[in-house]
């Protein structure tokens, strides 16, 4: 017996109908790459769209299952691409332009991308890659024509304004299966080549749904929202889904995402949500630090994710402006999130430090979104906060394989991903990452993680930065060798990092060797290359081995 | 190209998995029908839906597409039958207790009922009716042996806690398709038999998705909730599937719907948000008036449908007792939830006068509802707050069709369903309903409201009751009767009721004739039975006429 309910799929589109409906005079504010700051509604999204959508047809020859790439910062027009192009069929192939240069003609050549939307500020870019990049029909330049490029030599240049100019505003979208993919975001692994994340319309509009989810970023219609997080960062942690779906203002940085310059916009668009990786607001505690008449009394909570949001900038925020933290755990194969660290009813009356530890760790995970933690074995470990191990997830919102049938060792027979990560789940149900899966030292049959062995002898005077890595052992399979830069004018010994570590970590976990030296290599997001560093120490004995 | 997103269909028991594993420790409270306050938490009501799914499944012979009925109030037990079977991919079908004997018979043997799970409370209904009802093998009754009925007269009697005792805590739920169904509501027109609404397990998990969102009920792990309403009545306004979707405290309050039981429950059990229609509010609040010392201090929100909200109960909710008011509209064939009247950030300067008529609409629909108002032709009308026509709603937890191809009327060919309401919808995107599409006066083409002529009269001094109908017209097709019941003791004549009226609505619009009358005829839910009153005064002949 079949329910008796509307076929209505799961269409991205769909997003945009309500936004422009229902919150049709709401404004997207955007920081524009030729200068000033622009201001549309969302009933302008949804004709600029279908204009857009139209004129991509009609003249770009987009159709169903076309791939079409973007190079741009968090913009308007960057949206108008997003959902004109979505709309329509098409798949929208974000680029990062923070990838090294072999990276990009590798990813733009593995998706086939048709065509390339792009910002002024990448063409230099693409004038050198162009002769590398053969599916690539041509370049959509996105400004008006005023602000062209003079003397490019980028061949096929179409100017967007004039694109889009020919399109028809009453476009009507085509009806899609709902999973029709719609998006393609490719993932940086340290090992290996990027692998092709390919996004549904029912898994972005099933996981905005859960975004904007009161325990999740509790979005609506009277927030302004401003997404630092870029597009090409995993959909922008699905901010340009879900906030037209609660017709929330939207305030998009463009280029400049110093401390400064996000800071004026906190301020001048009066934004009461946020949302980027630490490193950003980083700068922005830093300008405050700097400027210390400047408040942030409109901003009620900000999103932190890409990476652990340290303790001192949580309680910075927290503690003296009276923003509230949101951390936040995920990554591009889980659309991207995964946990949020928000208090539970139940943990409502723990001591205040005990609320502190909870919600430094990455939280628990919302309806549409199911996580374990397993052992070599794939046997479920407990939730006790103390025992770690592989943690795997599943839902509609999560990779079941990579673009073109590559990487399938990270998904096993029962549907679960497998997330690369090693974490604790406590009896709260919050996670906690401990390490990379391939970091993490196996000794005897046990794990040890590296990060938690790094964090202990970073405290040591000393001790600029450290890492950990496991080293072949005869008896013990492998055992842990701890890798120090001092800092300048110092001169820290082994036994002085040794004795800062004990009681710190469990006695069996200490490193068996400490090696000084002058660097330790960091991958392109600047993450510690345990790859790399691995590779360095190939033929370093320890002396317990 | 395909979407390369997991596989996961949305089936209701995955909300229990949910609540079970996330929310595991969160307190389901009940008053029982028996006595006491019981008390079970989320990891319970997995543990007993899956033993009574195995069981029924054993015991009762339920499969995919048994139609089996409850007659019940608000309880964890109402709650395990609920996931249980639905789980089992059975359809549950909520039998409303305040219905006539004959509608009761009617519905069941519509539906095919084969087996009903009653509160102790309506074994005297079932004694009388069991002879009437061929398809229903037996009755289980919600209790435990030593709170058996000695001596009942039912025939093939099962003890509730008998019957789950039997069956498997570890059942594992089959894998179903997500358009199955799982739930059926009969609705009753005031013409015509009742119709069933058949529920998809999709359907009722996108409505609880939209439900818990920021800008809907905002249901989040913090809250406590108190559905009042029945779970009979539209699923409880999906209450039983959003509240441990976000992992919010249940509070079910049983059979005691007085104001000082409900008020008992918010006050013990802290409750945060309520939810129910006009008439349990009103006596709530005279049982606040009469025991000037009680206050709501854990309330937050409470949510007012059903009806619409008269200001007086929402201006005491808020300036009395600092609780915010939702307005709210839907239908059974919505899941039921239409339209909230949430604020939005663009409407926030508006003075408060106009902030208070647009929160006394019945609001604007959150993502997954469409809703448009047409004239008699199906063309859109314009949002402009005066206009009304005919309201119409589209989306994915909206009905297609009534059980068994009933009432095809309700549904156009573009996918529309006529609500039977009509309505205006402002600039802002708020509707307010002004009548039933049936109630309407059709005058020389134009409408009149029959409602607005109606609360025209009500504030005129001796006017108890007033009703308008449109009664046929050679030049008009209708024209209005306004029928009145005087207060006790008064003489209110014609011209007074019309010269009160003038003013306050269109001249056109002002009745051609005064009616009175010693009663004006109700429906069995306390409305004004406009069908009957148009029967009564079929012969009625109208001096314009």
């Amino acid at each position: 017996m079949k329910g008796l309910m509307q076929d209505w799929p799961l269409l991205v589109h769909r997003v945009l109908d309500h936004a422009a409906r229902w919150h049709g005079e709401r404004e997207i504010v955007s920081r524009s790459i030729e200068g000033p700051v622009h201001r549309q509604s969302y009933r302008d999204l949804d004709r600029r769209s279908r204009a857009l959508a139209s004129a991509s047809k009609k003249h770009l020859k987009a159709k169903k299952g076309s791939v079409i790439a973007t190079m741009a910062w968090n913009g308007y027009r960057h949206m108008e691409i997003w959902y004109g192009l979505m709309g329509l069929g098409a798949v929208v192939h974000t680029l990062n332009p923070r990838l090294f240069t072999e990276q990009l003609i590798y990813i733009i050549n593995h998706a086939e991308d048709q065509w390339i939307f792009t910002d002024l500020t990448f063409l230099p870019i693409f004038e050198k890659l162009q002769d590398k990049l053969p599916t690539v029909k041509g370049f959509v330049v996105m400004t008006d024509r005023a602000h062209m490029p003079v003397g490019t030599k980028l061949s096929n240049v179409i100017c967007y304004e004039e694109l889009l100019g020919q399109g028809d505003e009453g476009f009507a979208w085509p009806r899609l299966d709902e999973n029709t993919a719609c998006g393609l975001c490719y993932t940086s692994g340290t090992t290996g080549n990027p692998k092709g994340v390919v996004y549904s319309h029912r898994s972005n509009v099933l996981h905005a749904m859960t975004i904007t989810g009161a325990d999740a970023f509790a979005l609506h219609s009277r927030d302004t929202t401003l997404p630092v997080v870029p597009m090409f960062h995993a959909n922008a942690w699905s901010l340009t889904f879900s906030c037209p779906m609660a017709g929330a203002k939207l305030v998009l940085p463009g280029a400049k995402l110093d401390g400064a310059s996000v800071f004026e916009l906190l301020d001048t668009e009066r934004v009461t949500m946020t949302a980027a990786v630490p490193t950003i607001w980083l700068m922005l505690l830093q300008h405050l630090e700097q400027n210390p008449t400047l408040k942030l009394p409109y901003l009620e909570r900000v999103l932190i994710g890409g990476a652990s949001c340290p303790e001192p900038m949580m309680r910075a925020f927290i503690e003296t402006y009276g923003v509230d933290v949101i951390h936040a755990w995920g990554m591009t194969e889980m659309s991207p999130m995964g946990t949020l660290s928000r208090l539970k009813g139940s943990m409502l009356d723990l001591p205040p430090a005990e609320k502190w530890k909870e919600k430094l760790k990455q939280g628990r995970p919302g309806f549409g979104i199911d996580m374990k933690i397993t052992d070599d074995k794939n046997e479920e470990l407990p939730h006790d906060g103390k025992v770690f191990g592989r943690l795997k997830v599943r839902g509609p919102a999560i990779s079941s394989a990579y673009f073109k049938g590559e990487g399938v060792a990270a998904f096993d027979a029962d549907g679960w991903f497998d997330t690369g990560d090693v974490s604790t789940i406590d009896e709260w149900g919050f996670m906690q990452i401990t390490d990379r899966s391939k970091d993490v030292i196996k000794s005897g049959g046990e794990w040890i993680s590296s990060i938690d062995l790094e964090n202990a002898a970073l405290g040591c005077a000393g001790v600029a930065e450290a890492a950990a890595i496991g080293l072949p052992h005869p008896k013990w399979d492998e055992r842990p060798l701890l890798v120090v830069v001092r800092k300048a004018g110092t001169e820290v010994s082994k036994d002085e990092v040794l004795a800062h570590m004990t009681g710190k970590v469990a006695k069996w976990w200490m490193p068996d060797d400490v090696a000084f030296v002058d660097d330790i290599p960091h991958t392109a997001t600047g993450k510690i290359s345990k790859l790399q560093l691995r590779e360095r120490f190939r033929n370093y004995h320890l002396p317990t081995a």
